[in-house]
């Protein structure tokens, strides 16, 4: 069965920018879609303005691997479903926050950090430094890339220290970056990748789209989802693995749950 | 200047249940910093019943690290307030999360994972290994040490990868749990500590108040806190540090603050 | 094409202890390549007797992932075969370190410590515990899974921190060890396995085959090798990225091999 | 009791070229250990040229951190004295890698990895970020600061990922590079900084200056010094903690040191 990876758009600045909408006429979302999609992948896309954002427990349920761009409206994200995403991460969902979803709520929720960076948009000349030989995300790339135009992302930026760091970017007005970060939260694999601002026509880059196609098969976990992700099951004195005897007072009696 | 500590209460069954007022009549936060208390750490407490629980900005803002201590009544620490213990620590303020304070809301905030795990409140032996050889934290510990008496935690425990695992529990009735684990959100420190079910003396232990002691000054960090801890502020083109020419369109004005 | 895995042994005992020879009358390398053969693995065998312990450059040329089993003659493996198989590592093919090869040169090499533990041999119970929710080396296992008889092996385990830590084992006689860690080095992924001590018969454990199976298929890189694993080119300032003077005083002429 | 630093040179270009002469009439080791010296750092040096090249057991022993500045001469490092050193860092010695030292013995044995880079000595400019947020070793610096003339180092540098990345750099000619680094080996703490070529007046540079006294303090073990460090006891099952009864056949007798 193919990978089932879906494209969240925020799909704003697509209908009321012109730049935007000429750049990513189906959205950037269709666009990235569009990259992703061959034989082993099956790529659909979800949007802001669907009614749960498009994201149904049911749509995360069948989704592998989940893709995320979003900027101006990070605060119309519905707490809910924000939630969602992070527990079917937990489960084990796949789950890539591209360029400026640095601050969706997802993300941050799944970081525990500021998440935070400086920026600049002045259309300047990126280039991707790959930081970790052979990685799998990297796949079938050169030593380095570079995007002509591009905003700038600065370090300090806000995140935990990641499992490993895939890409590091040069920007032409003197900063670097971290562009290519791994995470695990639970059973879900993350990555984060710096690129793609929407007045600049990163996501039609071949290298650019590489990356994705290799993130996603990258996050991809073929193992059934974890079922109740948040459950801390008492395990009774009478079924340890080893033969104790109860001992001392005790707050609990059997069968309780426990407190949250 | 003594490291300001701060140990937080949550104080609900030191006032309900006989079993733990007996072994905790000043609370398990008034043993746990008269523990901390010396010549380089002044130790104060807070509780959950304290006008917003204690922790008001200013307070928070003169506090080097905070422990915390929850289990009953994680759902009625209010948000805002586990928002702020938050943001103190990215700005640097140290955390330490004691035991059932794996469910407390700031640290799973912290963590951005479940923080679930198994548990068996049967009074059984549990004996602390190290596994970080001289970590600070386990400074004058011996190589492993053990409580008589106390509560099972069993992996799987849904935390990220730690930077470091200085401790790893064995339980009488068969399995294991990472003890003692290290990590970095924003600017401050943050320490997970298993031990310390309320029905047990663990918090009389000198082990165990060996390493709050040595966990304090871990995590301690003499550097002024970080301001504006979720900015992420612009830098204008022509103050880059490198000479560079505005190109392509853009979306933002000069001295536009970013979408968030 | 399938993985190409080689599983290493020594085969010392099997051929001069009766007990270890009964258990494994193929040696325990037959036995573990074996259990690896599968549509997708081809697993053939190498032993320290071997010429070149059967490890030669154009043998491992042609090895995707290269087991490792070995205990009595570790002093035995010539230096040379040590620091190829290194070399193989970081060009991208991936090693298993088995049990006892936690004292294995080339183990020891790419861990850059000193891979010390403590140990007791009573046949007694280990229990592992898997730590890493979903991961693929453990792909089909059971929450915990247990050896009736084995080698205890206990911490600090001597090495450096883990990117993940997959497995932990609990021992009857009351100590803890990382079972089951990860690692990257240069090209080449590493996993390291505790369990297999010689006179018990672990490796015909259906669990120990199923992390071994799953082990083999998450170290391999299909990537092509890193070809000059050592280099370090030097890039003419007329070859830069961008355009740049050269300034000041120098040491090394135009195209000179830097020290090493 | 101040913290005893030693700063080890090559010693090599300082006798033998005039530009690095005129830089360094010290040596670089006589440079830094002057910036590190004060009220609570003792800094002493010692040179390739010194008998055991100034490392004996006894002075190592009495060694708290130890920075190693190489470059044409790793080659003549005795492998006696670069395992002596390797072993004193799994002791609890800390251990600065400093520019060139990448390539140094002792740095490339604890790493376990090639540490390999690409490089151009152009005098370009570097420009260090810090890439976490007060981080002791970058206490008091700016959140970046600039080398008007340096080597250039390029990724990929093939080391393990680090426990913490502290430093970034950018360089002119379009590279970046992973110019803090941490780890730990044993019971030592490891620090990689980059900037340093023997033709510029680097260790000059007050923020260089500045990073190493801060590194020495966070390197700084204050633990007792490891005894045995490649030791692997046997626990002997009468002193099992918890009761077992030995079963099963046996490889070793009573007493007997485990095979290396």
């Amino acid at each position: 069965m193919p990978i089932r990876a879906v494209v969240w758009g925020e799909n704003v600045h697509e209908q009321t920018n012109k730049t935007v909408s000429d750049l990513y006429p189906d959205g950037m979302h269709g666009t990235i879609a569009a990259a992703l999609q061959s034989d082993d992948v099956t790529a659909t896309t979800a949007t802001l303005q669907d009614p749960e954002h498009g994201l149904t427990a049911e749509r995360l349920a069948e989704t592998d691997v989940l893709l995320w761009w979003g900027h101006a409206a990070h605060g119309d994200v519905s707490d809910a479903v924000a939630e969602r995403v992070v527990e079917a991460v937990w489960s084990g969902m796949g789950f890539i926050a591209l360029h400026s979803a640095h601050f969706a709520k997802p993300f941050k929720r799944l970081m525990g950090s500021a998440c935070n960076l400086t920026w600049r948009e002045a259309g300047e000349r990126e280039r991707l430094w790959v930081t970790s030989r052979n990685h799998p995300i990297a796949a079938g790339l050169p030593d380095h890339f570079t995007l002509e135009n591009e905003e700038m992302y600065g370090e300090p930026f806000g995140v935990p220290e990641p499992l490993e760091t895939v890409f590091i970017s040069w920007f032409q007005g003197g900063e670097v970056f971290r562009s290519g970060l791994t995470y695990k939260r639970g059973a879900g694999n993350v990555f984060y990748f710096r690129p793609g601002h929407e007045t600049y026509p990163t996501y039609h880059d071949p290298n650019v789209q590489r990356v994705l196609q290799n993130a996603v098969r990258w996050a991809y976990n073929p193992a059934r989802r974890v079922v109740g992700v948040n459950d801390a099951p008492n395990v009774p004195v009478d079924q340890a693995l080893e033969p104790i005897q109860e001992r001392g007072p005790r707050l609990h009696q059997d069968g309780e749950e426990g407190f949250r």
